[in-house]
């Protein structure tokens, strides 16, 4: 099942080391958190040139002008393609076909198109089909994030330290991957290769379920009677305060993310939902020895993430 | 179903004010996380002459002399309980009837027995038919608390701002509830009211599911291939990360919470159950409103916290 992610460690983390600029021209398409973020810390960095912003909602534009994010800003994906050396899709993976086919007609030969997006598999069939010969595609992910949304939530730090992986097809072209790996390692972050699929399914344990429990538990507080609900507001305390950060996530993107990792978000469901049968029962049954073991287990994995250095 | 929650509110929270030592002589049975930041905040705000601490664990009762955390250490419950104007019960909640049992032909008439315990109509059937008469019991549960456990864990700052949940029988003498009340106020805690059911239902989804989820979702990595397993631990990312912190809580004292919170557990999870199924269903048939609408109507819990300054 892991065979295929040999991976290639590369970037250091820490502080990024001053590069010389990777790119004339970076167009930036959707400026929320990751887009803003990548926009300051490009900036900060010095890895291009000059910097456009694509976004075709025009509160976001006017915040980008606002905010001086990028050198200029445009409604369209296709006008930041036309000018563009490397493109990045920070909009909704719901999206990234029609962009891709919007941008095709404008996209140069040896322009590099990446992305941030939270699943893999999709970028490559739902992008790759649309850009024209000779453009290079490298689907990314940077492991970074809050549960603000949003141009002005951004910051230039948000990828320091944090991990960057990339998911190439084999007949990728190095150079441009070894383009796209150093923008990340500029920005701070460690880089690492992964295949889409396996990416999805890691991604659907550590990052799509957590989100996808929170969204559920606190709707199921949201449905409680009014009372209620204010009591569980007003004490929320340790635990449920945590799950409401995560439920309070960008929507839009999270909604596209369940839909386009189905498959893998619906397998780990599964598996969740047979375990917590299990401790349903353990429960009812008042088998405590079940629940210390279970409960006892579950703190060596807490150790190996502050090990990891990840928490 | 909240008809008995009227609420007395009760203290300021913030920095606590000086107060005159409330007790002669404290004792803290059990020197845990909660059990030592108590020991450290009556201390730091003069709220007792005294402080005598009881842990059967040798290791504790070690720790608790070199972190100097009380004028008197010893290794049984009863010891403590015959010096003592106040107890207050710090162990996990399976321990409270045999300790209770124990402490009982100790107790002096007019000493306090309270407690911290996250389950509250469990103390007064397993506590109260043991205490002799003239012994007022006044069960409480600060919502404060670490993913961090034993003597080394507390400080004196623990409960800081944070609500102390009082859940007193109605026949209980209102001068012993004033003075558990000023404790709660002296260590800065806000202080309110409400039935043992009442609580008991609303930290079954504040505190008793998320942690339950937690231990779920990190039990279920924990069965993965161990290849996939050591990629969810380095790329734990936002998500797991928080899971991950809130299932490193303390073994025992959370399979005794679902254990003696048995009946409101299992009812919120039956209706945690029904949504995630729902939510199941719209991942499985690309239902994209239904999920976005969700995901919409959560972000406004989590304002209603931070509104509510318990974010």
């Amino acid at each position: 099942m892991t065979g295929d992610a040999s991976l290639t460690a590369t970037g250091a983390g820490g502080a990024p080391e001053a590069v010389r600029p990777l790119f004339g021209t970076l167009a930036l398409v959707g400026i929320g958190l990751i887009g803003s973020s990548i926009a300051r810390a490009v900036r900060r960095f010095g890895l291009a040139d000059r910097i456009v912003i694509a976004d075709t909602d025009a509160h976001a534009r006017a915040a980008a002008r606002r905010l001086d994010l990028g050198d200029q800003i445009v409604a369209t994906a296709a006008e930041a393609a036309a000018v563009a050396d490397c493109v990045v899709l920070c909009t909704p993976l719901g999206t990234f076909e029609a962009v891709a086919q919007e941008m095709a007609p404008a996209l140069r030969p040896g322009t590099i198109v990446t992305d941030v997006g939270s699943v893999k598999d999709c970028v490559v069939r739902d992008v790759a089909p649309h850009l024209p010969p000779g453009v290079h595609l490298v689907p990314g992910h940077p492991l970074a994030g809050t549960e603000h949304s949003g141009p002005e939530a951004g910051f230039a730090e948000l990828f320091l330290g944090r991990w960057a992986i990339l998911t190439p097809p084999e007949d990728t072209d190095p150079a441009a991957v070894a383009q796209v790996e150093a923008l990340w390692r500029g920005m701070g972050s460690m880089v690492r290769h992964l295949s889409t699929e396996h990416h999805d399914k890691v991604l659907a344990i550590t990052s799509h379920l957590p989100h996808l429990i929170a969204y559920t538990i606190v709707g199921t507080a949201t449905q409680l009677g009014d009372d209620l609900r204010e009591e569980v507001i007003q004490y929320s305390a340790t635990g449920f305060r945590d799950f409401t950060r995560i439920a309070a996530s960008d929507p839009i993107m999270w909604r596209d993310v369940f839909l386009k990792n189905r498959d893998a978000v619906l397998e780990i469901i599964q598996r969740f939902g047979e375990d917590l049968t299990e401790l349903q029962k353990a429960i009812r049954r008042g088998e405590a020895d079940k629940l210390e073991d279970l409960f006892t287990r579950t703190r060596a994995i807490r150790r190996g993430i502050i090990d990891a250095k990840q928490a």
